[in-house]
């Protein structure tokens, strides 16, 4: 059978790295993860527990499009007690994990070969997803200067969209309230859709992020239970919508994916108000952070980004190699770390970088640190 | 913001009557539902059993992109159990319901403007989210005495795909061997790629559903845990596809989805192992489809599609109405029975047309029979 064009999607080179860490540990080795991107906790208990209930209490069957009502009232009223925001709970489309989002949001907002700006380094599936359906990906370098994130004079001609991240994924540097709001002014002006990822947003260890709703309405806003909430397995996110395309998007939700589970929407209602064991979570990493910035810079990993928030470090190490791909499968061989390699983030520049992932076990994390220590000093 | 052109889809006309079920039932109206798709029964008791253990073993990450390992392996074996055939458990992808499965499939198939054929009636998301991905729909007359069903002598040229549904939504009739094996030969003659959804196998009551992987590799199948298996809510199901295009899938997979709802895997797995619950769900369709037989035809409802499989009845009402909207809304006001129609399946017929589904209580289906003969009674 003939395939697509569309569907030539590039292979995440982390996969190699996750497959080549599974046959070490096959063959007996012991190997620290700071390669994946995921919580090691479990959903929260209160969580699991309306699961079970939910269980015995009836069938789970389809939810309407937009999910349950309840949950959407109260991821609304997470913007009142977040960021001062009063939300309509209209305007909240629950979806399947933020992946749903963004096959929404696309959808929604562009059309066949329409340009999408999003920033180099950034998460590979943007790119992959705008592809896949279609769209045409426009990378943007940034600048270290810039904490990683696009400012207005980045933009270029003829985008159609721009995707934001903050905190980044593979940086972890966040926009702040002013650089937000100039983003927003600027994509205003010039007629460009704007959606602004912010799925790591409650894991910060400074000031909290700023939501592109604190400044507009004007903007398809994407979140996730999967990081903060420790529910990445349950595939359940949701997406904020101006007004006025609320319907739109209900009906291609409805023909796209009938509803998000609605087991991981009785667990997502739960979780919000699970604050005290999220919190320890949070208690976790940073400690894990601040270990990773004493302990980075010591082994010789020193160029590396303000990581605001998120559970990565990303790290300039093109003065180490110039392959990425190879130093990553070298720290794997001889320190028995798993790291991510740059290019997965930035096809430019990423063939100099590497992220660190540092949402483990303290314990996983002081390892980890030890090991990479001895193995720049043993390469001199 | 400016929408785009490919998210203007068309509501589903069965949420409005929905709707105005949900509104008589609020306002103390007793209302027979034989407008819903889905089973009224849980997911199996053992497949509760399976998540609720899982929930308390560990946590439920992401799951590799193609879905649990020893659940694509258990669903081959089906493969051999239900039709004998000896599968690959390596072309099995696991999907976030058969809506992934359709995006996954589509995407991999065709670019920006194709034409893919599918069978009116016929479920109508087919058609919308060929054109949220920038495909191009294009829809086949079937006639009924080719119990509508698409014959290769209706295939339109410059088809880059053509979507089978057997059994079929809204008719529930079925393809046979031989005339499944003609639309097999006929698309592979003229290079069109085959996706042949069989959400509904499992649910017949004569001869069981034929797999177009009985008689070609080269197809994509559609299947999911929905139906037979009783389990809307999960959001999961499973694709069959060529052994080459496998890592294409994945990769696709990977980007757009991450992974299938792990919960929903878990609980998938442990549904294949629950026949004696399911087969006792059957029986229920299987009774609730006699009374529908005869007691359908005695109220005046007696040109329907040969219900083979599924839990529908596809009524035939142009000699009743031509306004099967206005038709459907007026059996809800007077006869307190929600039914769909048909302009939902069929954009050129279906204004003459109703859809009653069997998939509720025994108990619902006789009393709605009795209140549907009293309609017509009355009606004259």
């Amino acid at each position: 059978m003939k395939a697509s064009r569309r569907s030539e999607v590039d292979p995440f080179i982390v996969m190699d790295v996750m497959e080549a860490a599974r046959a070490a540990e096959a063959a007996g080795r012991h190997i620290i993860h700071m390669e994946v991107g995921q919580p090691g906790t479990p959903a929260p208990e209160g969580a699991r527990r309306a699961v079970m209930d939910a269980m015995e209490a009836g069938p789970l069957g389809y939810t309407v499009a937009l999910g349950l009502p309840e949950l959407r009232a109260r991821i609304a009223r997470l913007y009142a007690e977040w960021y001062g925001v009063d939300l309509d709970p209209a305007r909240v489309v629950v979806t399947a994990g933020s992946s749903g989002a963004f096959l929404l949001a696309f959808t929604a907002l562009f059309d066949s070969g329409d340009r999408v700006g999003l920033g180099d380094p950034g998460y590979p599936s943007y790119r992959q997803i705008l592809s896949a359906l279609g769209f045409t990906p426009v990378g943007i370098q940034t600048r270290a200067e810039n904490r990683y994130q696009p400012v207005p004079g980045d933009l270029p001609e003829g985008l159609a969209g721009l995707m934001l991240a903050s905190p980044g994924n593979p940086t972890g540097t966040m926009l702040g309230h002013d650089e937000m709001a100039a983003l927003v002014a600027a994509t205003q002006e010039r007629g460009i859709s704007l959606i602004s990822d912010e799925i790591y947003h409650g894991l910060h260890y400074g000031a909290r992020g700023v939501s592109a709703l604190e400044i507009t309405d004007e903007v398809y806003v994407i979140n996730s239970f999967s990081k903060y909430f420790s529910m990445t397995g349950w595939r359940v996110g949701w997406m904020v919508v101006p007004e006025d395309h609320v319907r739109r998007v209900e009906r291609i939700a409805q023909n796209l994916f009938i509803c998000p589970p609605h087991a991981s929407q009785i667990a997502a209602l739960a979780a919000l108000d699970c604050s005290d064991e999220l919190e320890a979570n949070r208690a976790v990493y940073a400690k894990n952070r601040a270990l990773m910035l004493e302990g980075l810079p010591k082994a010789g990993f020193d160029r590396i980004a303000p990581p605001d928030g998120a559970f990565y470090v990303y790290a300039d190490v093109s003065h180490l190699t110039d392959d990425s791909r190879a130093f990553a499968a070298e720290i794997l061989d001889r320190a028995g770390v798993a790291v991510t390699p740059g290019l997965d983030f930035d096809p430019v520049r990423g063939h100099g970088s590497l992220r660190f992932s540092y949402a483990r076990a303290a314990a996983d994390i002081e390892e980890g640190l030890v090991r990479l220590a001895r193995f720049m000093a043993a390469r001199g």
